[in-house]
C-alpha cells in the first residue's frame, strides 16, 4: 500500500472528496502508528479514545454529501495549551488547569467545526516556557532521528513535531512565543508556521506572554502548511489568498550577525547549501542589515516582555501552580515579580521601534533568510550539568527570538542535515502579516530544495 | 453685523464656498475677539502670528476654485500638546520640548492639509496630568462663566473650551486620558468629543497614557462637532457616515451608582431635568447597572495605568523635565516608579474584562447618559489649602475617567446651569467605536434641548 506518509493534506482531501479513502481508514493507520510508537517516542499526554468516533463522523458527513470545510477527517494533534472538549488541561504542568482551560478557542473552535478528527494533546514544556522540550513533570518525547542516545525534539510545542514523524497526525498545533513551533519543526525535520501576533486569537489557551504569543502549525512540508493556513484562515470567517510565486527574482535577504554566531557544526552549511540552490534558481540573495539585534537578544536573555506577562497570569489566575513550577522556569519567573512597569513599557516601546525598523527592510527585500536554530538538538545528558539547560536553551531560542520580538511572521523548513545528522531548518521571516506572501515564498522554495522527506531522507528511528 | 458664534461649522463653510463670506474676514474676527480678550482670559499659550495669511491662503485657494475639505479656512485652536509646524511644543511645561515635538502626526496634519486656519496654541495642564486647568508654571486660563471670583476652565484642555467660548477659535483640538476634553467642554458650556483609544492616531502628541490617551475635539454644538468628526475622518482617508436618529424611541441607560455621588448643589439636577426633556419627547430611560465602577475608580485614583507610563515616557524620552514637574503631577509620578510590572498587567487585564462587560450594555441600550462632571468648576482659592487640590481634581475627574478605562467613546454636552451658575454638562457614553451612533444620538438630544447658547444663554463675562 502506498504511504500516507508521502501524500499531501490537499490529496488527501481530494482522496475523502473522491470516496477513494475513507478518514475512519486514515484515522485508523494514525491509532496504528501511535500504538507503535508511543512508548518510544511518548509526543503524547493523552490520545483521544474517541479518534475512530470523530472520524466516522467526519466520514459519514462526507457519504451524506456534507463538506464542512477542508480539515473534514484530517487527523490533527493539538499542543496541550489549547482548549479541547473531552481533555483536560495540563499546559505541562503537573495537574489539569481549572475547567475553564477545557473551553476551546476560536481556532480549534475552527478546526472542529470542520470536522478535523482530533488525535490527542501533545506534550509541551511546562507553560510553554522553554524552547528544547524538556519537563521536568512528564519526561520529554523523543527526537525520532537521534539514533545515539536521546536527544530533545524542540519546544516548547515538544510533541507536535514528533507526532507529524511518527505519522500519528498530519497536522499538528503548536503555540510561537520566542520559538516553539519554529524550533521542534527545524529540530525534528518539519515545517512550522509562526503567525504574526493578533492575526489568529488566542483565546482558548493558555498564555505564557500576552503579547508575542502566536498559535501556529506544524506540518510535514509547506504545501501542508499553506493548504492548512487557508483552511484555518477559512474556519475563521476569511478568505486568505496564496499567490504562485517562483524562486527566479525572489529578493531573499541575509542578515550576516548574531544568527550566524554560535552555529553546531554542520548547520550554517546546511542553511547556506539550500541558501545557494535557491541563487542558482534565480533567487537574488542580499546582505540585509537587522538593526538592534543584540540589543533585542539582550532582552530577551533578561526575560523580555515575558516574566512579568507570564508571573501575572500565574500570580493572578494559578497562583497555587507557582509552587511546583519547574526549577528552570521557576527562578526566571520569580525573578520577575520585582521588575517595575516603567521598564516593561520601555521594553515595549523599544520593540515597537525596532520592529518597525525590520518592518522597513520589506520594502525592498521579499523574505530574511537565516538558520531556524543555531545548535543540534542536545541530547538529555547534555542538558544535566549545572547552567547547561539556561546556557543552551537561550542558544537554541536566539534566532527565533528575534522575529517574536519585532512582530514579524516565519516558517521554518527543512535545510539539510547537521553532521551529528539531525535536521537543520532554514527559517524565513516576512513582514507582519504576510502570511500569504510567506507561505507563497515557503511553496516556491519547497520546490525548489524538494520536501523534507526528499530533501532529509526518512528520520532513521522511523525507517522500518 | 450677525454674529459669528450664531453659525454653526456647515454654515459657515457653506458661505465661504458660496463667496457670502471670506476666511480671512473671519480669521480677523477671530483675531479680533483674541486681542479684546487674552489678558482676561488667557487660552493661548502661543497665538498664530500667520494666521491671518493662513485664512488668506485658504481663501486664495477657494478663489481659484480649490476645494480642499471641509475645515478649508476654518479657524482652528491646537492644545499645546499636539505637535504644529511653526510653534514650539511645550505640553504645559516650563520649557520647550526637544523639536522633534513639533513635527505633526496624522490628526493635525489632516487638519493642515485642508487649510484650516490655526489660531494658535491653547494651554494645557502639565503634561495634561490633571482635570482642573490649573498650571502652575503658565496660570490657569479663567472660566468665561464666572464672575464672582476666578474660576478653573475645566482641563487637561484648560485653553480649549475658552477658546470657543470667547470666539477665537471655532474647532478646537484637545486630548482626552481619562477627561481633559469633556471636563472642559462640561465647565465651559461647549461640547467635547472623546474618541476611541486607537480611533484616531496619537503620533506627534506628547503622550500621557498611552493606552487611554485620546485626540478629541471641542465644539460650540454638537452639529458642529459631528461635522468636524466627519471631516477629520475624511482628513485620515476614511469615509464617516452619521445616520439621522430622532430622540423618540432612544432607549438611555442611566447608571445609578458613584456617577451621581458627591455633586454639587444643581448638578446632578440639571441633568435630571435634560433627562426628564428627553423622555417627554419619547426617550426610554432605564436603569443600567455598570459593574466595576468603585473598583475601577479605586484604580484610577491610585495612578492606574497612567502614572507607570507616563514615567516612563518621561524617565526614558525627557529626563529633566521630571526634576520641574508640578508639584500635584511629580507626587503621582515618582510613587508609579517602583510599581511592578505585573500589577500594572493585571490591571489592564482587568480593566479589559471591566470594558468587555460595560460593552455589553449597548446589545440593549443606545447610550448611557450621566452628568459629564459631578462638582461646579472650583475657585482657585478653593484649590489653595493643603490637600485640596487632588481631592477636588479627583472628583472632577470621576466621571468621565470611567469610559476612558472601560474603553467607551462619549460626548459631553450642555445640560444646563448649576446653583452657582456655571455650565453642567450631559455626558453620552457610547460602545467602542461607535463614534458615528454617539454623534447621531448627540445630534438628536441637542436638537431636544436646544444648542448651548439657547439653553445656557451666554457666557455672563462674554454678555457686552
Amino acid at each position: 500500500m502506498e504511504s500516507f506518509a508521502d501524500l499531501t493534506l490537499p490529496e488527501l482531501a481530494r482522496r475523502f472528496r473522491d470516496q477513494s479513502l475513507s478518514p475512519a481508514a486514515l484515522a485508523e493507520h494514525c491509532a496504528e502508528r501511535h500504538a507503535r510508537y508511543a512508548e518510544t517516542f511518548g509526543a503524547y499526554r493523552a490520545w483521544n479514545d474517541e479518534l475512530a468516533a470523530e472520524a466516522g463522523l467526519a466520514a459519514d458527513a462526507f457519504r451524506r454529501g456534507l463538506d464542512l470545510g477542508p480539515l473534514q477527517g484530517i487527523p490533527v494533534s493539538v499542543k496541550d495549551l489549547y482548549g479541547v472538549p473531552g481533555f483536560r488541561t495540563y499546559a505541562g504542568s503537573p495537574r489539569a488547569l481549572p475547567e475553564g482551560w477545557e473551553r476551546p478557542g476560536p481556532v480549534i473552535e475552527a478546526v472542529r467545526r470542520q470536522l478535523a478528527a482530533v488525535t490527542g494533546k501533545t506534550h509541551t514544556v511546562e507553560f510553554a516556557y522553554g524552547g528544547l522540550g524538556t519537563n521536568p513533570h512528564w519526561g520529554a518525547p523523543r527526537n525520532p532521528w537521534a539514533t545515539d542516545e536521546p536527544r530533545v525534539p524542540g519546544g516548547s510545542s515538544s510533541g507536535a513535531g514528533v507526532s507529524l514523524v511518527e505519522g500519528s497526525a498530519l497536522l499538528a498545533f503548536g503555540t510561537d512565543t520566542a520559538g516553539s513551533v519554529r524550533i521542534p519543526a527545524s529540530m525534528t525535520g518539519t515545517v512550522g508556521l509562526k503567525t504574526t501576533a493578533g492575526r489568529w486569537p488566542l483565546d482558548g489557551i493558555v498564555p505564557l506572554s500576552t503579547t508575542t504569543d502566536t498559535p501556529g502549525i506544524l506540518t510535514r512540508s509547506v504545501v501542508d502548511s499553506a493548504w492548512a493556513f487557508r483552511a484555518i484562515e477559512r474556519g475563521l470567517g476569511r478568505t486568505a489568498a496564496v499567490p504562485e510565486i517562483d524562486v527566479d527574482g525572489l529578493r531573499i535577504g541575509v542578515p550576516e550577525d548574531l544568527f550566524w554566531d554560535d552555529c553546531s557544526p554542520g548547520v550554517a552549511e546546511a542553511v547556506r547549501q539550500a541558501l545557494s540552490e535557491l541563487e542558482q534558481a534565480g533567487a537574488r540573495l542580499a546582505a540585509a542589515e537587522m538593526a538592534g539585534l543584540d540589543e533585542a537578544f539582550g532582552y530577551f536573555r533578561k526575560g523580555g516582555l515575558t516574566t512579568p506577562e507570564f508571573y501575572r497570569f500565574l500570580r493572578e489566575e494559578l497562583p497555587e501552580w507557582l509552587e511546583s513550577l519547574d526549577a528552570n522556569v521557576r527562578q526566571r519567573t520569580e525573578a520577575a515579580s520585582q521588575a517595575p512597569a516603567w521598564e516593561y513599557l520601555q521594553l515595549r516601546h523599544r520593540l515597537t521601534e525596532l520592529g518597525r525598523q525590520a518592518e522597513a527592510l520589506f520594502e525592498r527585500l521579499d523574505v530574511l533568510a537565516v538558520p531556524t536554530v543555531a545548535i543540534t538538538p542536545p541530547t538529555l545528558a547534555e542538558l544535566e550539568p549545572e547552567g547547561a539547560y539556561p546556557r543552551i536553551n537561550m542558544l537554541a531560542l536566539r534566532n527565533t527570538s528575534i522575529a517574536s520580538m519585532f512582530g514579524l511572521c516565519a516558517l521554518s523548513l527543512p535545510a539539510g542535515l547537521d553532521r551529528a545528522g539531525m535536521p537543520v531548518g532554514l527559517m524565513l521571516m516576512a513582514a507582519p502579516r504576510a502570511e500569504e506572501k510567506l507561505m507563497a515564498i515557503g511553496m516556491a522554495v519547497e520546490r525548489c530544495l524538494g520536501a523534507a522527506y526528499q530533501r532529509l531522507g526518512r528520520a532513521p528511528m522511523l525507517r522500518d
